[in-house]
């Protein structure tokens, strides 16, 4: 029940495209994570997945449009939707998903693969 | 999929304590609201409560102690624990939460209550 400080828990780490988990409520994890450059197409069959931009913005691909997204703008992205986060320069985020969610989704095992999640 | 900018919907209300819907997740609900003042002493028996101060600040007592929370902090209320928020000056505040949830919880139903939810 302690409260969570978002820029503390970003000040604790510094690579990209590799979320912390900073919170949970109900089945739900809140997570924070920096992401840079581009990331895989990919979609989560069976869960929506938040993204609300802290600091800087990026941009969200899907098939057939792209929305540019700033601080204080938030995004879901329904199941089943291809997506592709794309961010020009650091962009700091707070992700929120059901719990177990992996964040490359359906894309074949990649590099950029997180099953594991630290807590900060 | 739209995007959801937290500043413009803010501006779209003015009034306290009456949460608006700006996106769902899952069976989830992400809602803006402005605080000010006191509110009723409430738990909610099965639902977590997940408080985001977007602009401002405000103070979440619990029976035995109270967390100070400012701008770019949350704190997840667990189920069954008893709280109030305090604003002593506006505050605006993203919160999250089950579908359903009534915002006094367990208290008798009140003035403050609102079981109906516009979306802005």
């Amino acid at each position: 029940m302690d409260k969570v400080n978002l820029a503390e828990k970003l000040a604790k780490f510094s690579d990209h495209w590799n979320p912390r988990l900073v919170a949970t409520l109900d089945d739900y994890e809140i997570k924070l994570v920096k992401l840079r450059g581009d990331f895989v197409w990919h979609k989560h069959a069976d869960e929506d997945e938040l993204f609300l931009v802290v600091k800087g913005g990026f941009r969200m691909d899907f098939r057939d449009r792209q929305v540019e997204l700033g601080e204080g703008e938030l995004i879901v992205v329904p199941k089943g939707v291809e997506h592709k986060p794309f961010a020009a320069a650091e962009c700091q985020v707070l992700l929120l998903e059901r719990r177990g969610v992996v964040n490359t989704g359906d894309a074949e095992a990649v590099e950029l693969t997180r099953d594991t999640m630290e807590r900060v």
